[in-house]
């Protein structure tokens, strides 16, 4: 293995690259003494915000009681991976802050009915690389052995 | 579009199954007042827990203070999507408890000096299978256009 770090940090303008190509994240969210993780389809507006809909009443609920959320996506591979992880604030847009959403691609992922669209505004953003090591692969037998 | 529901749960027993087959799963979790998501290398052992290591003092800080805990695995392609979600409970693992995971293929996935394990105790999963509609596609001009 190398002698340098296998962690490295992102820069701040490659994660919102990265978080502008990307459309499916994970968001954390409180609800009541909980925290809950659930996968959404995402998409950046102009101002930096990750906003997405969900017809889920218990995102809502927790979103509504606690505006703290995290939010990440990811990319591995065999030889490395990458993490984009932020935090921030949620909350549910309407009328023309909802409205000025619609050319953004971020039409129901999820061919469901009802939706409301929340938006994070941005407090922070960590991005990290990871070379990674599997010492255990050597010992196991090949899949095919 | 097809009539039938978009969403769809899955067993219980193929959730583990995908548990047991996947290596790589985000962790969500409490540090004070906030809610935290960091990428995790994981494995599953006999006693169905999620275990990982790690060598980050603030998970283990959050841990620590709030055991509560949101774990998830992930897959999607262009048509389908599914996510395997669990709650549960964290706890660090050490003397004769971190000793019989060593058979696991649980060796630092990051090269790096020190970890600690962490095993979390499951208390509910759940698995969804999306059928994935991305109508804004016909919207927006080919990438070779």
């Amino acid at each position: 293995m190398s002698e340098h770090s296998p962690v490295t940090a992102i820069p701040e303008d490659t994660c919102w690259q990265m978080l502008r190509e990307g459309e499916f994240g994970r968001l954390a969210f409180h609800l009541a003494d909980e925290v809950h993780l659930v996968p959404i389809n995402y998409a950046v507006d102009e101002r930096r915000r990750i906003v997405f809909r969900t017809a889920e009443g218990s995102k809502l609920l927790g979103l509504t009681m606690n505006a703290d959320v995290a939010f990440e996506i990811d990319d591995f591979g065999e030889e490395e991976a990458t993490s984009v992880v932020l935090r921030g604030r949620a909350r549910q847009l309407e009328g023309s802050e909802e409205d000025a959403l619609e050319q953004l691609p971020l039409r129901a992922w999820i061919d469901t009915a009802k939706f409301n669209t929340i938006a994070i505004e941005v407090d922070e953003v960590t991005g990290r690389h990871f070379e990674l090591t599997r010492p255990w692969r050597h010992m196991r037998p090949p899949p095919d052995a």
